[in-house]
């Protein structure tokens, strides 16, 4: 069906005067003595349009007035008598498809919670509107960005037989009946799809630096799961992860490439959803839009976690977790120091390298690692950061502390052998970082169909 | 580190006379009596850079001219001495990491099948590195073209509970140990993750319809999954798809985009991987660049599948499979129609709905369905496509005839029931995709990790 796009009737200064035929759904009806106004939106554009139908001219079938029905209409652009947009002065109005008056989806104010009992239907109200046009518009940006900066974009395996030690629990994968019998866990496995046990990524990072020892810089922005039994606002079992893997740069290098990606991904978000944006602004998130222009245009701090535990230390608040050099930082410490002490996005850097992963670099004293967290205000920490241990000795020795399998990452250590250099990357959770930039609080209201413990519409 | 990209010094003309410094790895060294010769690789660039040391003037540590090993290299940029091209005048080189004899990645041609063995190394060869660079810019070329025409990317649930019926055989994913014991199906899965069966999509169409009636146009690239046991060439157990859904589409509407689409992408990887392309011309298809250009710029072909038929049937050629009207296509058929009757692309449409799928728009005709299948010289099929059935009684009886579980599609039938409208999509497999461009003849060679029956390297 030939038909424009409400995006292009609504902006376009050539269409005006012309004749055009739209198609989209009924969001709002109202009816006057002399006209009657639909409001049609078709999801190209967050402002619908407005249909105005002169009712002597034009008589109209009851059906295409209905909340949620879809329609076609043809008609000529017009200056809108409000505002400075376009609107339509209808010439033919011709049904779709009816909506029957039992549609969920009300003019009224509905709760998020609500809203997610019926995924595949909030996608047509303003807030999810708006939500994916900015969900989408990041996800662009994103191979934007590396594109420009000459990144690889890689596919990195979601099944897999290793398990990124530490990283999360897993999923398992398997083609086996639920009720299958073997004598052993080694015959189960063996009669398996893949031959051994297998399992749902949690991280692309060891291929991903399997990559960057062969293209320099890489990126991957694919799904990562975790199989946690965790029912919070923040965690989803299935997360779209963004992992760069950039050869040759030391921990001070990837620092100034998260900050400058960051800073990117928001400055594109405002510039292409304003719109969407101040919607948020106004009905989210009061301040938002401030909050991510100060981020976009801020620099951000760096702070040592040795710094950063005597600064808890010495604050003048209560904390439920006492801290000491040595801990794991919990969110209210994160919050305290991106919030009240650096009111703006800080590095937190070279923890100890107790409560980090045996793949950090290790410090020259001994007792941290090259790692950064990035926390940032209202959210906490969005992306985990570290040089990686490119010495072979020193990463066989942090392997062999952790108890680990050796013969399970030879590839991993080969990287070490043959040809070896400084390396490092980043995670950053992509549904995480939607949240931050809409304000919504909910990580089930950013993504299309979640999956939570016990939670698979 | 500071550094350089080898593709800025070979080709960038105002650093010629600069003092620029750049790492990478040892793919070549030559020794003459005054002066010696590295290549330089760092992956940014297809073509190597040569660097030049002066004997008399450097004195280079052995380990720095060693196959694989990694070095940092400081000098100026020349014009090269043959060809239009840079290098560079070594003033200082250091060794970033050795690299021992019994590296397995030798000057000398080895075989795809031994470098399969090797994943993590075979990408520092230049078959894989022109590979991996096609397929970057390929999928880069994807996100383009969307945003481009105004689709929303979204992202659809890997982890799902339905089974998009008929598309192939599932991956279960579980959080139950191998040996779990339950009094029944239901018990176990009762106690499941999610509560109920789960498994990993073959297909994001479902969920992406429900968004396509949001957002009018909407596409996916991500990953789905096959539980097959088929241990071909053009066969994997995950791999990403690329999926458009398009509202207000009809099958003519969305065979245009198909075709638009697919030349954008020739045409992106023409443009952008010259060297690659001239690459795979001369060492793996010999004519695959006027392949390409051919396909760019000519018409696609559309034949009725009944058309089909009677060409086959009249054929001067004896076919393994007799076809008559019913039957679906074989590969052989599909080469024939693309590659000697048509020598171009081809659309076959309007098949059977015996041998398609529940939700396809069904025909006036009563026999056929308004779908349709792209098939390429050299490759086969290599799009499906179809209107989808947006009529709810007939949908309904296409579900029943089929004998599926009509409650677990109440999602799907709701689309039809609020405002449903003609919509249309397809389904491109992005490795596939990949093998035509580059001329691999085997998927595992387009693909950083594949994942086939017993294979999970």
């Amino acid at each position: 069906m030939k038909h424009t796009d409400i995006f292009d009737v609504l902006k376009k200064p050539e269409l005006l005067g012309q004749e055009v035929t739209v198609c989209g759904w009924v969001r709002t009806f109202r009816d006057s003595s002399a006209v009657c106004f639909l409001e049609l939106a078709d999801g190209t554009s967050f402002p619908r349009l407005q249909v105005v139908i002169d009712k002597k001219a034009l008589d109209v079938d009851a059906e295409c007035t209905k909340l949620g029905a879809s329609v076609k209409v043809t008609g000529e652009v017009v200056k809108a008598f409000k505002g400075d947009g376009h609107e339509l002065n209808a010439k033919e109005v011709t049904l779709l498809g009816k909506c029957p008056p039992d549609y969920p989806i009300q003019k009224k104010r509905t709760t998020l919670e609500f809203l997610r009992g019926i995924p595949h239907l909030r996608l047509r109200t303003n807030t999810f509107n708006a939500v994916f046009r900015v969900r989408s518009v990041a996800a662009q940006a994103v191979h934007r960005y590396f594109h420009e900066h000459r990144y690889y974009y890689i596919q990195t395996p979601l099944i897999t037989a290793s398990d990124c030690e530490g990283a999360g629990e897993m999923f398992r994968v398997t083609t086996q009946p639920y009720n299958a019998k073997y004598e052993s866990e080694a015959e189960y496995y063996k009669n398996d799809f893949f031959g051994v046990k297998a399992g749902l990524s949690v991280s692309g990072q060891l291929e991903g630096e399997v990559a960057a020892m062969a293209f320099s810089k890489i990126y991957t922005f694919g799904p990562s799961f975790r199989a946690e039994n965790s029912n919070t606002t923040r965690h989803l079992a299935e997360f779209w992860h963004i992992e760069p893997e950039v050869a040759f740069a030391e921990l001070p290098d990837i620092i100034e490439i998260a900050e400058d990606m960051i800073k990117y991904l928001i400055r594109a978000v405002l510039e292409e959803c304003p719109d969407e944006i101040n919607f948020f602004d106004s009905f989210v998130e009061k301040g938002l839009k401030a909050k991510l222009e100060h981020v976009a245009t801020s620099d951000f701090a760096i702070c040592d976690y040795t710094d950063a535990i005597s600064i808890f230390q010495k604050a003048d608040v209560k904390f439920q977790y006492p801290v000491d050099w040595g801990c794991d930082l919990q969110t209210e410490h994160e919050k305290y120091l991106t919030e009240v002490v650096f009111k703006r996005p800080v590095f937190v850097t070279n923890y100890p390298k107790e409560i980090k992963s045996f793949y950090m670099k290790q410090n020259p004293d001994g007792k941290t690692v090259a790692a950064t967290d990035l926390l940032v205000p209202g959210i906490g920490e969005i992306i985990g950061c570290s040089e990686r241990e490119a010495d072979y000795d020193k990463l066989l020795a942090a392997m062999k502390a952790r108890n680990m399998d050796i013969s399970a990452y030879k590839q991993y250590l080969d990287l070490r052998i043959f040809g070896s250099v400084p390396h490092s990357g980043f995670g950053l959770g992509f549904d995480r970082f939607v949240m931050y930039v809409t304000g919504m609080e909910n990580i089930r209201d950013v993504v299309l169909f979640p999956r939570t413990v016990n939670n698979i519409m």
